[in-house]
């Protein structure tokens, strides 16, 4: 049957490269939106590839080179793997049709000043979809990761309207909610928001890791579990983050030091009144955010 | 249908004091396993009583003072008010029939010491189930919070071995899983495990909620949804918490603040490797945690 919203989308060949858990999961709803032509595979990790053509979340596995024969190529690796392969495309004198080029690092600065110096056949988008689970890999792909989730553009400067519309219709074929943002501003809002609970769980763990009394896990209930989960997070991924958002991640690590120890003073204080008026907003904020 | 294991508790008659979440669930996970021949409900809130009867659950809206009728009292109230219940009782000359006291404060030294100060009639031993939810209320109490949770004991030296086995028998009659420990092991260990945690999701949003920027609140996902869960949390239990466990509160603020500077020192120095050191051995241990 036909969406007459995906026309465009329909009638392109995708070559996605990182089959990991986003790229894995891009595919798999790519497929339930009958969105591309055809969709091609390419991962360094042959076990990758495999289990990609066995369970069918592409058609075909391709290496690196070939995917300048497709006409939308998504880029699904961790950060600094996105910024060595737009370092490769940067080298290349010409390599015939054009492409629409969308990325989904978890940092968009570096990865926009890297787009700027591609070759003039490439038509540049960021993309961050907001989602993630703590497992990765493809093995935990699902086709609906994507929906009623985020999905952020930080279109670079040269970006064609075309690819933006090509982007826009991805968004919308797997289910997404589109939000424009620059590069920049979306990194200082990722910092607060998704890096720096990272590493807050983090440190959590390794906290938690110095108490020698093993009845400390059996104590730990599902305030622990939630507080401490992203510290599970993909390693590769998460490294690149760090490195790649490090301004910015410092920066909202400062502003929650701080208030982390306003409270430290004010515990050590022991005054209920002062106490419960600086824990206020943080209970009111929170239960009108998610309910 | 008779439940041959529960039957001293099954002849009791049970005063709630307290009746919000922890109260409410159980009186509701009491009547499910048939236990306790009636269950008292005392709430300083009217509308909380009024509730609980009309819900049936409870069997009878009692004074503060007239639980002293009944074989088995159960304080679960926020801790500064258990402490102050514990004061009024320590006051009381001669009350008549000896009661199993038991608490579910979720600090237990302070209580612990108080209860000591009881007078011989009293049968008391601390207790705190491990489990709760960011809502609060005997609106949102459920007959299955308890089950297969932790639900820590903490025996005070003169608890009679008749009190310590009808607080494992209702914790058996309500499918919670019995660990016994001192009251200061337990606040060291809850520290750690829950009211760090929860310093940490309230300084998150603290953190959050100085970014001017209302776009923040789209791009905060499932990662930020779950660090700051716990900010979320009724105020005057946390509070009482906070002021009644402080030392060992400041402990683990005190040695995450050490883990958290060493992220912060590591992010700066932009070292690849060495941060991979760092975060893998949290990455791996919360991933053996909860699977």
């Amino acid at each position: 049957m036909d969406e007459p919203g995906f026309t465009r989308l329909a009638r392109c060949r995708v070559a996605i490269v990182g089959l990991g858990l986003m790229g894995g999961s891009l595919a798999l709803a790519l497929r339930a939106a009958k969105a591309g032509r055809e969709i091609w595979g390419v991962d360094s990790d042959p076990a990758a590839l495999a289990f990609a053509l066995e369970q069918s979340i592409i058609d075909c596995a391709a290496d690196f080179d070939s995917v300048l024969n497709c006409e939308f190529l998504i880029l699904a690796a961790p950060v600094r793997a996105i910024l060595a392969q737009l370092e490769r495309f940067s080298r290349l004198m010409h390599h015939g049709s054009p492409i629409t080029l969308l990325d989904l690092g978890s940092t968009k600065s570096q990865i926009a000043a890297a787009m700027e110096k591609l070759p003039p056949d490439f038509d540049p988008v960021g993309g961050h979809p907001m989602c993630g689970k703590e497992v990765s890999g493809i093995e935990n792909a699902e086709a609906n990761l994507f929906r009623d989730k985020t999905f952020v553009l930080t279109p670079t400067k040269r970006a064609s309207s075309a690819a933006l519309a090509l982007a826009q219709e991805l968004i919308a074929a797997i289910g997404a909610r589109l939000l424009i943002l620059s590069p920049e501003r979306h990194d200082a809002l990722a910092a607060m928001s998704s890096h720096l609970p990272y590493v807050m769980a983090a440190a959590l763990m390794r906290a938690a890791q110095t108490v020698d009394d093993d009845q400390l896990w059996t104590l730990a209930a599902s305030g622990f579990r939630d507080t401490s989960r992203l510290a599970a997070s993909d390693l590769t991924m998460m490294v690149d983050i760090l490195l790649t958002n490090r301004a910015a991640i410092l920066d909202a690590l400062g502003c929650y030091r701080t208030e982390l120890d306003s409270f430290i003073t004010l515990i050590d204080a022991a005054d209920p009144d002062a106490l419960r008026v600086a824990l206020a907003p943080a209970q009111a904020k929170r239960g009108q955010l998610f309910q």
